[in-house]
């Protein structure tokens, strides 16, 4: 394609909305554009890559038996009534009337009425395992869009959804499509994770997410390279240190500690390591009271963890100030586990501790020299907090990784969850009615393009992976309104290449060197050619990979099909 | 595919609320199902045959230059309230408002969306011509959905816009357009007309519409084979006819023709052709009082034409009883041209008999024998019917033929409309500031699909064009589950025919030969070949076309790379 006929109009400032780097970039390189709060066109070059990605997709759908459909997007009440999510699912759910008053949302998700098809559709086991997958166009009312594409409320996604008599059928189909989205990813050329999830407001039992690792991401992912393990955070256990624990030294003593409220401030007081200083949370208790959370300096409490303990709170809240002197007697930031008369969890990390200092539930005091089994009873040891870099894996192949993500897939066995609700049965062998089995498999289109420059960019702009750039390459032909040696050379490779099956984008305006060059960068496609008045004297083009530091001298006369075999996929 | 994998139910009844071919057989053939009024779901075959559609479609886009898009479903409120159209647009605009209260549509069109774009985007002459399409989910919130995917709410449509400097580059845009739209047409094998229309709601001075021809069509079309000219039957003129009117015979004379209150009681009583026989029609003039038009009594008053007469109120109503008596002193029925005192138009053709009967203007009383110019004035003649077949073609290239069509694309001139109303300027050369020039071009993509049934269908099913079928070739295997040769000469089939690149549907169910060659015939494919133990017995398979009467047999051996040859595409 000729950039002269793109309607490109590059940016060179930031736009000011713009937090996230694929936000910026894709606003600055022309690839979207904003209609309103969350709704974005796909301009020519964006909606290139959408399709891409789009079409990997779709093609490993095909290649796992999935069957492709497409949906309304409006979806009647009823439907959603039905299931019990017409109001569960919130403001989310953009809802409207039509003439008759009637009232529909658009569809955030389909699990409502795929499962009426399936209702209608499938009478026998013998028409089961079935899935169906679509490529559509969704809308959720998000409370604050933000990101650009990334989360806009306007969005494009595949869908799946299965549907199957009996767990085991579900658990093998559910395997199929986690190979399939391992494969989009792979294809594409992103670095991913897949990572035990939480099932979250879907319901239904497993589920895993598939994130980009980008700095930028929401999400902390938590893997290990020697073995399988990868988990959302939230959901990474924290396994016991191995070892034994060190021996008791001198007798427990009070340490002054006057106004300190916080553990680092404790720790470098009295000159101790955060990870030997423990700190005690008293957290609100099902029912009313308090719990106690004891964990070491360095560690974070995980939500998740501490709310499934039967006598916490949920959603987790800290004890307020009177609660606190309540049950221990002192301001907050000087409780400790000793002589401390409410339950009290002790995390693996923070019971295998010896000769620690913690609060001493006395305003401005904590104790040091503590030990369990001397000084204190025994702990109940548990599981409370986060994983963090270098603890080992639950797969026990080596050490822990920490990274953000930024999540683009998820599936999910749903179980009966819907079945139930919506009474989709099928009749078994014996004759006798089940409810199906289901799954339901997501991937973000519109956001793995967004997630993908979040990876891939640097300072100057997009950095494409090869099998997701919008073309393969770009001709920058300099001065070519002037210079008629260039026109012919380039106009000549742009033939050429493309006759030997490279999709090329040619840079044919008349603009200034500067600014073709730097909007090269700035679309990012994976191979540059440069055709310019001083290297056409030495009979050279100059090539240079989105990626590499220095640009390489091609003879010119050799470059179509040097350039042909580089750049063609 | 293997339709024992396809969870496909194909009904034998016909659903109750089917009321046209296309509607009754996409839902017997499961390629789409009802989710609410107007809302379908695209089952597995029938989402095939739209996304062919929408390859075709896209493929001859890209040919034409034009850069594919996407624009959000849902639109911001302030957009159309700029163009006037929020409030314009009536009750077929899905009208919603997002959590926050703000007002949005679902997009019934974009041509406020992609002017927005255009301002912003578009600064100077050198970027235009541009043109930009998407291929889209749509909704109109239709008074009365019917006809399944025909007049669905939800539709997809590619709609495309084009912006020019001035209107020579719009007019040659426009032509790409036509022969775009006509390559796709062809190309999906269907027997089209494109036809001069009316601009309606969406504005603008030029447009063109493109039908399907087929009897179930709501648009009455008509054309020439020996000239270009076609237009919607509204807009076709109806030429004078040629030669001398005939010379005045018998005196007039009133004849009794009591209680006849149509022309054909009246022609019947009086033993006169219906084309001898005037009718007057009283219509409403604009500010009050009647209008008198005078056709023949075989010919059709046409609206477009009535209404552009200049005394004639809009929209065309017939004066009532009460205005009858007063302008006629007879009831209606009675009426007739002669001393008529009010203005009276009268058709070419109505001009053009002699010694004709028409209303006496007196109860139970008609003239007969009279004539123009003797008996009343010379006539003052406009066009003022409908054209009917046999007519002259206003192209000169001999009679005209009417058909019934159904309106698969339109495209405009929509020259200045929303490019003022929203004030989307270009600097041209001289750097001053002029309003784009605009086209839209619309083509309905699912109703295509159902159109092409309405044209191609038996009593038994569907009749596919090659190019638009879900598979070119069935394999219908008969007792496949008890006859292994069977099965293994299917199976090997499949295969082969699948490895020559054939797209191959394998009735490998095990199901009564009686459904499966029902299913076969009503699904349509092209292609069949059924697989028997007594074809095998002779060593022959069974090939029969989908439009061929009888069947042929090939022998199996020869067999797959024959049918290779056929239904490859």
């Amino acid at each position: 394609m000729r950039l002269s006929k793109l309607p490109l109009a590059t940016l060179r400032e930031t736009p000011a909305e713009a937090e996230i780097a694929s936000h910026r970039l894709m606003l600055r390189s022309g690839m979207v554009r904003r209609l309103a709060s969350g709704l974005f066109t796909w301009m020519p070059l964006g909606w290139r890559v959408a399709r891409i990605v789009e079409r990997v997709t779709r093609q490993e759908m095909e290649r796992i038996g999935a069957h492709e459909i497409l949906m309304p997007a409006v979806h009647p009440a009823e439907l959603w009534r039905e299931s019990g999510r017409w109001e569960d699912y919130g403001d989310l759910l953009l809802k409207m009337r039509d003439r008759g008053e009637r009232e529909y949302c658009f569809g955030p998700t389909h699990e409502e009425v795929i499962t009426d098809i399936a209702r209608r559709e499938l009478r026998s086991y013998r028409q089961l395992p079935v899935s169906f997958f679509q490529i559509q166009t969704k809308f959720r009312d998000e409370i604050r869009p933000r990101f650009g594409v990334m989360r806009a409320r306007e969005f494009i996604m595949k869908d799946s959804y299965s549907f199957h008599l009996g767990e085991e059928s579900l658990s093998d189909i559910y395997g199929d499509y986690r190979q399939a989205y391992s494969r989009v990813f792979e294809r594409l050329g992103l670095n991913y994770r897949v990572v035990q999830a939480d099932s979250g407001e879907i319901g239904g039992s497993r589920s895993q997410e598939f994130h980009v690792l980008a700095d930028s991401g929401e999400d902390l992912i938590v893997w290990c390279e020697g073995d399988d393990f990868a988990a959302n955070l939230e959901l990474a256990p924290a396994l016991p240190p191995e070892g034994d624990r060190e021996a008791p030294g001198d007798a427990m003593t009070e340490a002054h500690t006057p106004g300190m409220r916080t553990i680092r401030q404790v720790a470098e007081h009295l000159d101790q390591p955060l990870e030997n200083c423990l700190k005690t949370l008293l957290v609100k208790a099902e029912g009313g009271g308090v719990v106690a959370l004891v964990l070491r300096g360095d560690h974070e409490v995980n939500e998740l963890k501490a709310t499934g303990l039967p006598e916490v709170a949920k959603p987790l809240a800290l004890a307020n100030a009177q609660e606190v002197a309540q049950a221990a007697s002192c301001p907050p930031g000087f409780v400790g586990p000793v002589n401390l008369s409410v339950t009290t969890y002790v995390d693996h990390a923070a019971g295998h501790r010896a000769n620690f200092a913690c609060g001493a539930n006395r305003r401005d005091k904590h104790f040091v020299n503590v030990n369990w089994g001397r000084d204190l009873p025994e702990p109940e040891c548990v599981d409370l907090r986060n994983a963090v870099e270098g603890d080992r894996s639950p797969g026990g192949g080596g050490s822990l990784q920490i990274a953000r993500g930024i999540e683009v897939g998820h599936i999910f066995q749903l179980g009966d969850k819907y079945s139930r609700s919506m009474n989709a049965v099928v009749l078994d062998e014996n004759g006798a009615e089940q409810h199906m089995q289901m799954g339901c498999y997501g991937l973000g289109v519109t956001r793995t393009v967004a997630a993908a420059i979040e990876q891939n960019h640097d300072e100057r702009g997009i950095i494409w992976p090869e099998a997701m750039a919008p073309f393969s390459l770009v001709i920058v032909a300099l001065n070519i309104a002037r210079d008629e040696e260039v026109r012919a050379t380039a106009e000549q490779l742009y033939a050429e290449l493309q006759s030997q099956g490279v999709e090329v984008l040619f840079d044919d305006r008349d603009a200034s060197p500067g600014v073709k060059l730097a909007d090269a960068d700035l679309i990012g496609l994976p191979h540059r050619v440069v055709v310019s008045a001083r290297g056409l004297k030495q009979g050279t083009l100059e090539y240079k990979h989105r990626r590499a530091d220095d640009a390489e001298r091609l003879s010119a006369a050799e470059a179509a099909d040097l350039l042909a075999d580089r750049a063609r996929r």
